[in-house]
């Protein structure tokens, strides 16, 4: 265990080069920012010495009086940016920001109020202060296991609390690496966490709730975790568990899965499923609004085939050039006739109405209702996806459900192999490596 | 109406001719039975003159001593049985009979205990005697209305209390003339019952209750409707409404349907469903044993669809030459992998177990368990059922079953055509005519 934990670090380090690099970048920054006469603070990982090697990017937030307008902040910062950067990019939170890069390292130029204390804040960002106040002591002695934490999550596809990741922030790696003491004590303790634990790392204190709930030091009624999902938290139990039974490298090395085309046809033939996908372009909104939009339109349509009798097995969704949203049904056909409910033979009125609609078939009484035979739209699933797509839109996202109604194509078998999508089918699939 | 009434009498009262052959061969018999000094009484239909044109069968009780046993009472009818008529046959209800026939009318000579009161009787049809004392009186002058009761029902399917029909017993249809005074008043009333509605003959009072209930006169606990099914109750409600908005002598006619082939197999067609029929030799048994056992079978196998994933539509069974258990379903073909749930991830014993089973593909965390992809044992409905009637026959009713485990045939498609079930498939598909 200590000669992988060894190695690991070899890799969640950065290299002297890399420090070197950042230690000068952080120099030029601070003199070409004295003429402004700003007020700044270096927070996040940069300023603690916790991030891993290669995803160097240092956060500087620029401190405003509470009194100046969101817009004003806003111009600021611009303004700011544009004469502290060669190059520079405005970038969109909760606030827009800047981002730009100094002597070849990336910086995030981020625009905060400074409030007093962390429950008069005005907006998210503005916590961020409070959060490196609280464990910028606190942190020292323990980088290289925050590092080793964040190494091993985002080897595992689990690092990020952005939605298109529901996983660990770097923050949440934090204040368990403070909480716990060391990496592998987090490990050892999370695999029996539960979706009711609580953690409290202020009382330094664990106890049951109602979710997986990580007590934010700086505010008690935030949690932490609140973007990790369920199945990642699943996820990460799993992998602490199965860590201790046989530690390896492997857990902080991210599986490159080169699934050959072969290898999924091979095993859309051994399932005898019906695979399909839904392709169109992709909206012009920022990451964290498309993918929430995209879980909807998803579930929203295996709802729908659910209900129809398609028996769903998953969906899934993602977005690169164009947005796709991917479903696997148990059933390819269905017949054309289906039952249909009708009402009580008591209810005089109803069964009437029931009975002389025009049908092919004669209804009949079943359990003392009626129930007729009736014509099915679609026969089969891509073809009720379709139907319900352009009925559907607006259920489906607001940005999302407008492309959509914009046009889309469904890819169905091999269609489905030629969409760069090819990865993710293999997980959707579990096709093992 | 009148008219439409006048005609159907001519087809519910019997010729003069019938009425003639009746009382010539009653006659006889009472001069055949005098030698023997039994106690002897007419009852049922032909004793109250209430049997409908071409259904004559006369019934006679003769009446023991409750001191002899179930055994002697047996073998005394059946001595009885073999001097009186020239041809005898032993048939089985509660208790064994002779049915016989003496110039060219049927006749059932039927054993029972004589008892004091209808609270004493021993077996079910000591109490028959006593309906025959409460309706004789009541029914005079009625008993036109009970004959076109009786083929009303009878035109409709609906007349019989044993188990192939589960409809309405000539006593029931007795009472309910009693109970409503005419045949009209009966269906005029009929319209509005429901599945809780309760009929009290002897208090001459409708109330409501758990379910159709019809006192019996001689024994306010009996429902006298007790084998009447809810959905040929439902049919009956749903005839008297269509006979008062459309009266027709139709409603009196058997409707003999013919359906061609090619009507089936056209609709078969249009319905795109999977048609199949188990078949199997019938055993040995009478009806009212046989198909409470068919039925059982049927709704074991239309579960187990169910459970599957076939999605049956309905199921239904018969018994001719063979017996037969007929089923459709939406779904000819379902996908070979399924998805099966695992335990939540917290439970780390079951969860290894769960993970570490060989499978081809990889489990997967949803809404914080574990699943799997696995294989079906069977894509085909009829497949699945096959392989349930080998290994459940027990489940299958006791003959049923053992019948079935020596051996049954899967008929689908153009082979359900070949069997003599026809017309009932035209039901089941409903087909109209």
């Amino acid at each position: 265990m200590d000669e992988i934990l060894k190695e690991a670090l070899k890799l969640a380090v950065p290299s002297d080069e890399e420090v070197q690099r950042a230690r000068l970048a952080e120099l030029e920054l601070k003199k070409r920012l004295e003429p402004f006469n700003v007020e700044f603070l270096l927070v996040g990982s940069y300023a603690r010495n916790t991030w891993i090697r290669g995803n160097l990017e240092i956060d500087v937030f620029v401190l405003f009086s509470p009194e100046l307008s969101k817009k004003e902040l806003e111009e600021k910062i611009i303004q700011l940016g544009k004469q502290v950067f060669e190059k520079y990019e405005l970038r969109y939170a909760e606030h827009p920001y800047v981002h730009g890069e100094i002597l070849g390292v990336d910086f995030d130029l981020v625009p905060c109020y400074k409030v007093e204390s962390a429950d008069r804040i005005i907006s998210a960002v503005d916590r961020t202060p409070f959060h490196h106040e609280w464990l910028k002591e606190r942190v020292k002695g323990k980088e290289n296991d925050i590092r080793l934490l964040k190494l091993f999550l985002k080897a595992n596809g689990i690092y990020g609390a952005e939605y298109r990741v529901r996983g660990f922030s770097g923050y949440l790696c934090e204040l368990l690496i403070v909480f716990y003491g060391s990496f592998i004590e987090c490990l050892r303790n999370a695999r029996s966490w539960t979706r009711r634990t609580v953690l409290d790392p202020k009382k330094g204190e664990v106890r049951n709730g109602e979710f997986f709930f990580v007590v934010d030091p700086v505010d008690d009624r935030r949690n932490v975790a609140a973007n990790l999902s369920l199945d990642n938290l699943g996820k990460f139990v799993h992998l602490a568990r199965l860590f201790f039974e046989r530690p390896s490298l492997d857990f902080f090395i991210r599986k490159e899965r080169k699934v050959p085309d072969n290898a999924i046809r091979e095993a859309m033939g051994i399932r005898g499923t019906e695979i399909f996908a839904l392709e169109f372009e992709r909206p012009d909104i920022v990451e964290d609004n498309l993918y929430p939009q995209l879980e909807r339109a998803g579930r929203k349509i295996y709802e729908m085939l659910r209900r129809e009798g398609f028996m769903p097995l998953r969906f899934t969704y993602f977005a690169s050039e164009k947005c796709y949203l991917l479903f696997e049904c148990q059933v390819k056909e269905l017949s054309r006739i289906t039952r249909r409910l009708g009402p009580e033979f008591e209810d005089y009125e109803n069964s009437k109405n029931f009975i002389s609609k025009e049908r092919i078939f004669e209804p009949f009484l079943e359990g003392g209702r009626w129930w007729a035979f009736e014509f099915r739209k679609h026969t089969k699933p891509e073809e009720a996806v379709a139907d319900f797509a352009i009925s559907n839109y607006q259920a489906l996202g607001k940005n999302v459900g407008l492309k959509i109604r914009e046009g889309f194509r469904i890819l169905k078998g091999e269609e489905v192999l030629s969409a760069p999508i090819l990865d993710k089918l293999a997980d959707f699939l579990g096709i093992r490596i």
